[in-house]
Order: C-alpha cells, then sequence, then structure tokens
C-alpha cells in the first residue's frame, strides 16, 4: 500500500493521459478482455498493455488470466484517493481584502 | 472556455505535478501573494511562476496585481471539472462471471 500522497500522485499521473482516462471510463462500466479494450484505440497491443502497467502500477486496476484470455477490472476504490483529496479543497475561499495585501 | 475533455486534461496534467498540487491545497484555503506562495518551496521565484502559468492555463487559478503585488487566488469552481468526472465513474461494477470470459 503506497502512501497518500504517493498513491495520489500515481493515480493523478495515470489518468491525466486520456488514453488511460478512457479505458478506465470504460472499465467504471464492467471489467473487460484486453483485446476489447484495444479495439477501440486502433493501438497496437504492446502499447495498450504498457498503458494497462501504469494503470495496474497505480492500484486503479487489476486483471486475471484464464487460459490466453486477460481480464481487466476497475480495482473496487480505485479512486477513493482522489475522492478524499477533492473533499479536503473543498474549505470555503477567504476572500483577502485588498488594503491588507502585504507591500 | 476549454472543451470539456480538455479542460479536464488540462486540469489533471496540471495538478498531477507535487508542487502544483501542493500550491492548489494552500490556495484552497485562502488567496495568498506569490512571495508568500514561494516560500514553503524553497523554490525559485521563476519557477514557481512557471507552475503558476501552467495552473493558470488550466483555469485553476487567477490573480491580480497591486503594485508590485501579486495575489494568486484559487478560481471559484475551479475542481468542478474533477468532480463531474469522477461522478460519471461511480456506474456501479458488473462481475464478469468467469464461465462467460471469451476464448
Amino acid at each position: 500500500m503506497l502512501k497518500y500522497h504517493d498513491e495520489l500522485n500515481a493515480v493523478l499521473r495515470a489518468i491525466a493521459d486520456p488514453t488511460r482516462r478512457a479505458v478506465v471510463e470504460r472499465l467504471a462500466k464492467s471489467p473487460a478482455v484486453v483485446s476489447d479494450l484495444a479495439a477501440p484505440f486502433s493501438m497496437a497491443l504492446p502499447s495498450l498493455m504498457q498503458h494497462l502497467r501504469v494503470l495496474e502500477d497505480a492500484g486503479l486496476v487489476t486483471s486475471q488470466k484464464h487460459g490466453r484470455v486477460r481480464t481487466v477490472s476497475l480495482r473496487t476504490g480505485a479512486l477513493d484517493v482522489l475522492h478524499l483529496w477533492l473533499g479536503e479543497q473543498r474549505t470555503p475561499q477567504k476572500i483577502m481584502p485588498t488594503g491588507l495585501a502585504p507591500t
């Protein structure tokens, strides 16, 4: 288990990439086999596998192999760390009076 | 106004960097002058200004100059696009029965 900030870093770096984010969006609906994941991206399988590796290292997805078929799932609570961070940023914003700004 | 996916991309790329994320966390509490923002990072001012530029381009922060003092604020609703995206990923996950996995 990574520490909070490391985990948050890994998750944000993983989903900052549009392809990896699209994979997460797809897996949020249901698990999928690797070949089905690759299809909409017109991407070579090795490239997709690299993206999946980043998502797996970030703790976002997990996969299981049955025979020659690998099925990828979004981990339960995969995005919890991001929910947590966003929740922390909800502190109401104070307005600093211009007259009090340091000179 | 950037489109949703472009805005989401820009926000995620901006906060995937730990320094920029720390600036956002600081500004979520209250606006701050640039010199005060720089202090905790033991970072040269030009480097901080570059980070602020990225945050500003992503629509996360805004700044106002009064005399020689620039005050930076988190934009209202700055992180809304991320809340929205996270909300979309809440679709309950279906469990694929192993026996139904394609062969």
